[in-house]
């Protein structure tokens, strides 16, 4: 060795000598006995933290509980020796039947999960309800189907004016039945084989989203298919093992063949009406509420028509449309920030429910509509993607818990993200923030009401030791941060307590069935 | 409207008036005014907040940072309109050749960054360098350049034992020069046209990243080549605008044409000597420091001979050998807990500087050897990819100082996240918080030795909104966070100040000239 590297050597301890604190930090390491019982504090701490953690399991609850982890292990332990087959690492239409032959998918499903708080008035209901609805009489087409738009759509008595219009009943004779069906399903879904390459950007997958509506609006709008779609939508919910839903809409125009057309008043009392009738025949369904969502995408003289409406709604369905928000894609639309102003002469009675951040984005408008969200008095967050990105907006929300609206598989279907292990609400779950699992527009990803959203968040976003605790949370959280009365809301958590108990009571017999065979 | 809906309607003012402090929030919005001004100084609260924040511009600084913006600026908007543009949405291997192009990319790679503190050693030199020494004397192959192994490739005075051994420079005759060249090129790089289908997981781009080595060792590992591949890689990254590495290496076994081997204290000396030459030459230049990381994937009685020549080392060359490590992808390796016990066997004085957390896993062991890192008292965390998702190690790593080195590259080209924009550096970003921008193995996906991390990470990991000053506290930082004493810490950021004032004043008369043009 040579004389100025030896020189050298001994700096660091001289250097040492002059600094008591480090000279303590750097003269001692603890005995492996400390050490672990150390790390075996930090691991419990950091446990006790986790959402869902102040969730007390009964004896019953905690068999189903091994059961459930069981499965979950078994696909962890799958995708950590290959992460090719860890289904949240790969795009939701790549998987989906791998999905939904996970016993860990359809435990979940069984599941009573409490309330959808994020969801968009056309993309309830599956396709198949729209495939139905195609059989309906008097409905007209022209155009085809190749192409993103598709054909145009048109309910009518006679043909519609213009030239090329069919009866959608001829060209499903001379296409073939299933054909046609298929052409229909394809359409109205952005389900694709190859999602990766068909959408290369968040731009192109919400211009094919958005051409999608240009023909499926004047499907779902005739009158009478609405009313169907709706309760279709209902039934499904139902069926996921949902009993509550509170949904943004546009509150569209209706028609029907009499040329009447229908004002967002009758359109909503239609929703009252529908909900009140499934309740009556499905009594554990805590029933619907709405949130007057039109598109951010307007004009000051459309946003200052759409605030006249939100008023007129508040005062005389204050306690069905409890909320205002905007929609649309928040990159190319308006800032919030533009129409502060004129939120800000809403009556304070009005509740904002504001998409937010549903964006990758950075220190741009998209992500800076969090302030204003928040500035204004939001009560929740739609998405809240970006929230991380702004540690003050970060605390407020905590501090005011605002909830904020997770859609996993809207986000990755959306390209907001690829593999759900990076999803932003994966650190969200590490303490008790104030959010729900929703599912935005499940309809148009093939994905179940929110059995999908559940089980993505459970495997690929939540911990590995995250168990049904954070599954009983995160549906007691739906109905918690619902925007239904207090006393709605009581009864609504006594109803889901009760569900509850008849899932984990037939899911102990089922174990123990199982398990005696 | 039905009756009950009536009633229901009535409610929420009901509940409302029993809460005083709701019925403030409910019963009031702000004025325009008021916020508007609340708004901005939210804005202000969190620009103050930023990563870079406290740094202060002179008036030259001031001129280039506009500069610089403006060609921030423009990609950022170029992105926002068609986010498929966008370089940092996009695998850097199908954006190389744009970087490169690019005006802010060319800024950058000319300011002074300051140090490399995450770097391996056998990925420190461009491929051209192995190029050059493949044209070494000596040098056998056998085998061929197909799949993902290559040639064994042996440096010896006659022909290694075993059949099938040729000369490259007969092969290389045989095949043509231009051929043969493109062909080590590309086998000692990741590089791939198509690299989203070609590397499918975290274990794809692992596995052809660790066969590599078995090709690529025996070439450098020849001593005058290792000599000559650390000159190289000096001068590269100087020629980059780096003035310190503080590397890490496993300290492999040379080699040379007559049956020598070098020991690890043999290795550690050339780069003492190799440095000081480099140093003499480029005064500028502050150095290199080194951190043994032999493989994590270790039997207990191989890294208790890893401990050993860690403390031989850590004995004789304190001030060159300055940490320990354990290197090798983590999801594969053997957790750190198991090593607990052995480690702390060491003494203090030996710092840690772990790689820890460089997954996206979440409660499985790779992101939980955060918590062994941490409580083993490492100075620096290589990667920490996963840190956010154990929100009490965070408050530790910011109470500690404890520095992050972040390796935005290296982190998508191995799988952990496709878009930049969502890496999580982007909410650490957001504060002062410890971290650095290193390039872990910059050779082996074609990068220059800092640049273009840098650059990645200032247009897709930071807001829009952060400038010069984000830029300067990296570099800052990465002479701060260096385990270099505390006389040499101080020389070199005196010596960065010196080559930042040249830079600037250098940028200003471009710009200036430019204007005049």
């Amino acid at each position: 060795m040579s004389q100025p590297v030896m020189l050298l050597l001994l700096l660091p301890l001289l250097l040492t000598m002059g600094d008591s604190k480090m000279l303590i930090e750097r003269h001692s390491r603890p005995s492996p006995e400390a050490y672990h019982r150390h790390r075996e504090q930090f691991v419990q701490k950091e446990t006790n933290l986790a959402l869902g953690a102040d969730i007390q399991l009964t004896a019953n609850e905690t068999l189903v509980n091994e059961y459930l982890m069981s499965l979950k292990r078994a696909e962890l332990a799958e995708g950590f020796a290959d992460p090719y087959q860890f289904v949240p690492a790969r795009h939701f239409f790549q998987v989906l039947d791998k999905i939904n032959a996970s016993p860990l998918y359809q435990l979940i499903r069984r599941m009573p999960k409490g309330g959808v708080l994020h969801a968009h008035d056309t993309a309830l209901a599956g396709t198949e309800v729209i495939v139905q609805l195609t059989y309906e009489q008097h409905l007209w087409q022209r155009g085809t189907f190749n192409g993103w738009n598709g054909p145009e759509f048109l309910f009518s008595r006679n043909a519609p004016a213009g030239a090329g219009w069919e009866l959608v009943r001829d060209v499903r004779e001379r296409t073939g039945a299933d054909q046609y069906d298929d052409a229909v399903r394809h359409l109205f879904t952005l389900y694709d084989e190859d999602p990766l390459n068909t959408y290369k950007s968040i731009n192109d997958v919400w211009s094919r989203f958005t051409a999608m509506f240009f023909s499926f609006q004047p499907i779902v709008t005739y009158r009478p298919a609405w009313e169907i779609y709706f309760r279709e939508a209902l039934r499904q919910f139902y069926e996921d093992n949902v009993m509550y839903l509170e949904f943004r809409g546009v509150l569209p125009t209706l028609y029907d063949l009499d040329d009447k057309t229908y004002t967002p008043e009758e359109v909503v009392e239609m929703y009252i009406n529908v909900t009140e009738q499934f309740k009556a025949t499905h009594p554990q369904f805590a029933g619907t509420k709405f949130i007057y969502a039109p598109l951010r995408n307007a004009d000051n003289q459309t946003a200052d028509q759409y605030l006249t409406i939100a008023e007129r709604l508040h005062l005389q369905y204050g306690s069905y449309v409890v909320g205002f928000d905007l929609v649309g894609q928040e990159d190319l639309g308006r800032p919030l920030v533009e129409f502060a102003d004129m939120l800000l002469t809403l009556p304070p009675t009005i509740n904002f429910v504001f998409h937010a951040g549903e964006t990758n984005w950075h220190g741009m408008q998209t992500d800076e509509n969090l302030i204003d969200a928040i500035l204004l008095g939001t009560k929740r967050i739609g998405h809240g993607y970006a929230l991380q990105k702004h540690p003050l907006l970060l605390d407020e929300v905590r501090r005011r818990r605002i909830c904020v609206e997770i859609n996993p598989v809207s986000n990755q279907v959306l390209k907001l993200v690829a593999d759900y292990r990076n999803h932003p609400a994966s650190v969200l779950f590490t303490t008790d923030f104030p959010l729900v699992i929703s599912s935005d527009d499940p309809s148009f990803w093939r994905a179940t009401p929110l059995s999908h959203d559940f089980y993505i968040a459970f495997l690929g976003i939540a911990s590995a030791h995250q168990d049904l605790r954070l599954l009983k949370k995160l549906a007691l959280n739906s109905l918690h941060y619902s925007l239904m009365a207090d006393g709605e809301k009581e009864a609504a958590i006594a109803q889901f307590e009760r569900s509850w108990s008849d899932f984990i009571e037939l899911t102990v017999e089922q174990i123990q069935a199982a398990q005696n065979r």
